[in-house]
């Protein structure tokens, strides 16, 4: 087996049953079941052929279990058509495992196998995790900061938009995507697949889908997106729902509802870098209620076994995110003074996931200067809190805004991604809210202050840093990008004020070990780290 | 009576009793008890000779009824030192009018005269009043829009600080000023005299104040401020307490605050630009529970004939504006999209008495920049309110910041004067919120409309103006301070719009007579006024 060949098998685009022949000294150490060999937290095919007549997706059940010493993960397949069935498994730890297939149909159940699975390499540091209550890591224990875009339609609007958002992608320092696996309407560009069998306008009826059978090609060409994102480390939050089609995708039954829930969640899970967003909007979808949400989350739950992670992103009524299902809050909001008293509240990490758009558009929600967008960022991350970004400028007829897909038009990127980078190198795994100062603040007590000073403009201050603690200090312009180190060290706590006004403010600041000249214009940051402590990166 | 002689009554700055001598055609038209001549709203000043000794502050007590047909108005008045009983009026209607004193001292009672009235002129339009539930109008009926600043210690600070306040104000555009009665700490300045008789440090105890005896000269100096500003049409917010005091004012009993107030608004009230401030931040007075704030309301309404207008300033704790003795509210706080449901609570304007400081000092609250107090006008004024301005930066060792006194350092003054031009041309009273677009936007429904896009950088919008109304229109950048008219009508409701984002958000907006190209940036405006309407000055 060389290395082209396994990487069609880690990369779970192998076309049919994988039975390779692996030659060399890793086949020696193969054992006698093994039919391949796989990196940890990549992804495993099983594929079968079987019944392709009838409604194999509503008459043929097909999976696999997964076991590895005493541990057996259950794993749901899925027809893909042409009588062709699969089941895909994300192996969690290293070492032999063994599978045996399940179905309803004889030939397709009991087949064994097995593999092999080697330690992860490059940037596979597996899912994303809820670590700290409030942050997240991988699965090897790499913090993760979410700072996200949106390109809603990446995953069916065809080219050459999908390959343009690929190639922003690649440099532009997002690494979370939201985007939709239901289509969105693509206005003046061509029709997009359904996740349906498409029946076309006949007898005065438009065209409209068979809601009982999948289009494996539309699901195969979403798939090639997010192992495209996966290859640049960018996780893939997958919207299931939305209000936004015009197929009436959203007017399914509970039952197609669940079985389409079902079936993504087959094909989709054993991709690691896979978020569910159970919906965006989901309160603008007026045809469902508060139990049908519960229960698409209770469907994902059920059907995922490796427990991504899962959220509902909401328009004007906030769903409780403290239910137990959602593993943290994902909110269209930006007041980030509230973030401490929402992870209290829901004891979870928040990530601001519409924070409004940059851009120029005449909707309400659409046109953020690149400042703004850059100002929310901060003050999301000094909440402690994560932001996802987007883009909808005016484009020329036929072009989609970024946050469908295509060009990213905005300058605030470069701002996101220069925030990203020091975020990364901090010694920390996530930034509390630090609530000791007059700013807006985040760090870890004792370790790191990172100040964002939002419209303040001042000209200097006394940083309450803890005394006895030192510190190096750097002075931070988001906006233009540059970080000066500052020379000497600082600490101890800040004078106490009052709100007395008189004209000793400015004497008052001055000298100390803990006071700083500032700029006077608004939007700067400083950043402090104790001494011994390294930056990351 | 030469104008100089008139001048002097009107100022009510006259240092006797005001026998004068009337000549001309005035004087013959003069009621034979007739002692002056007055202007509408100007002030008309009574003065007798009277006991010296023992404590006259609390012995004596001084008034006059003025009476105009079967009109009567009590007047109380007050003692101004060196055996001299005085009571001030503000005549509120044309015409002759006749007084009586009324005194517990045989030798102050039963002293009779009159007074003609005559209309008002220049820029006396009399004191200001709430108009149109919301808003505010000057008693002749000229709209008045609070565009205020603060100079807290310009009553007491000294020279040349004093002189530099009002050269300032002169030009600066601001048409409402706070400023405290109480001194306030000075710094390294020259120690202020207090509303009270000053007792020098001895045996051991540091200097103090008798709070049973007033200083006369202390009111003089700081009447001479309030009437310095009536001559440039500024309106003087008197703070009557404040917890900023080193002195123990602030902790006086009961009875002494009740005197106090008594005292002072018996010198000031008949000075028509006066409002009442009872506090600023009177949850930082930790002396005084709500029950004394309310009843310190109720002094100065018993003590006031002329209702000037009543409000209490907080700092975290928000009075109940809602109670029959607050004319409106007064607050410190910035979130003005909760304008709307204040003015519905409480059934009365707003003022953001205090939306932080432009400056650069190191307090949470002293450092905006000119372009944030510029956008807090704007929030203000389109949320159907109205807000005070601020100016706080770093300053030579000993010079006071503006908020005190002394020199205006930066540069949003001109901008709120641009703001209040606008607002002063609208041909309406008062700008109510109106709630019809996504964007923040005040008017006057079918008349006016202003809109203020804060951080919204769009590049063309669609204006929902009423349809079969035609409007002219403006685009106004608010920072740059300019106003450009823009070419033919504007008519018309916006198309309806939804949450969906698609490519063709920008050619949606293409067109239509209610459709306006803008640059692109945040902070700007557009103001429509109905064609037939025409603005002011």
């Amino acid at each position: 087996m060389d290395r082209r060949q396994m990487l069609k098998v880690t990369a779970g685009v192998a076309a049919g049953l994988i039975i390779e022949v692996v030659e060399g000294p890793v086949a020696d150490a193969l054992p006698g079941a093994a039919e391949g060999l796989v990196a940890l937290w990549d992804c495993f095919e099983v594929s079968l052929p079987g019944p392709a007549d009838g409604n194999p997706f509503l008459e043929v059940t097909f999976a696999a279990k997964f076991s590895q010493g005493s541990r057996v993960l259950s794993v749901p397949g899925f027809y893909d058509g042409d009588g062709r069935y699969m089941v895909r498994f994300m192996p969690d730890a290293v070492g032999d495992w063994t599978y045996v297939t399940e179905s309803n149909v004889p030939t397709l159940a009991g087949h064994k196998g097995g593999l092999r699975v080697v330690a992860a390499s490059g940037n596979n540091h597996g899912p994303v995790r809820v670590a700290h209550r409030f942050h997240f890591a991988f699965a090897d224990g790499k913090p993760y900061f979410p700072f996200g875009t949106t390109c809603y339609s990446m995953g069916f609007m065809g080219e050459p938009y999908e390959t343009q958002t690929l190639d922003a992608l690649r440099t532009a320092g997002f690494n979370k995507v939201r985007l939709c696996l239901m289509p969105k309407g693509q206005g003046s560009r061509p029709e997009p697949r359904l996740p349906f069998v498409k029946i076309p306008a006949n007898d005065g009826r438009p065209s409209h889908f068979d809601a009982a059978r999948f289009d494996p090609e539309f699901f195969r060409h979403f798939e090639q997106r997010v192992l495209d994102l996966q290859r640049m480390g960018i996780e893939a939050d997958v919207i299931l729902f939305h209000p936004y089609d015009g197929w009436g995708l959203k007017s399914m039954s509970a039952e197609e509802d669940d079985r389409y829930l079902r079936y993504a969640v087959a094909r989709l899970a054993a991709y690691r870098n896979v978020w569910w967003s159970i919906a965006n909007e989901y309160d603008l979808v007026k045809t469902r209620t508060m139990t049908d949400w519960d229960r698409h989350f209770q469907v994902v739950v059920a059907s995922d076994p490796y427990e991504h992670l899962r959220s509902i992103h909401h328009s004007k009524v906030v769903y409780d995110h403290g239910k137990p299902w959602c593993t943290h809050a994902s909110l269209q909001e930006y007041d980030f003074n509230k973030s401490e008293e929402r992870r209290q509240a829901w004891g979870k990490p928040i990530v601001y996931d519409e924070i409004q758009y940059e851009g120029n558009i005449a909707r309400r929600w659409g046109n953020l200067s690149a400042e703004e967008m850059t100002r929310r960022f901060w003050l999301a991350t000094v909440a402690g809190a994560y932001a996802t970004h987007g883009d909808t400028f005016l484009t020329p007829p036929g072009e989609p805004v970024w946050s469908d897909g295509g060009k990213l038009r905005g300058s605030s990127a470069p701002r996101i991604k220069f925030l990203r980078e020091i975020v990364e190198g901090l010694p920390t795994a996530g930034l509390n809210e630090f609530v000791g100062a007059y700013y807006l603040s985040a760090g870890i007590e004792g370790q790191v202050y990172l100040y964002y000073f939002d419209f303040h403009a001042l000209a200097e201050y006394d940083f309450p840093l803890p005394a006895g603690i030192t510190f190096k200090g750097w002075l931070i312009d988001p906006f233009a990008m540059t970080r000066m180190e500052l020379p000497g060290t600082y600490t101890g706590k800040t004078k106490g004020t009052s709100a007395v006004i008189d004209e000793n403010v400015g004497q008052a600041a001055a000298g100390g070990t803990n006071h700083l000249v500032l700029p006077g214009r608004p939007g700067m940051a400083a950043l402090f780290v104790r001494v011994g402590s390294s930056l990351r990166g």
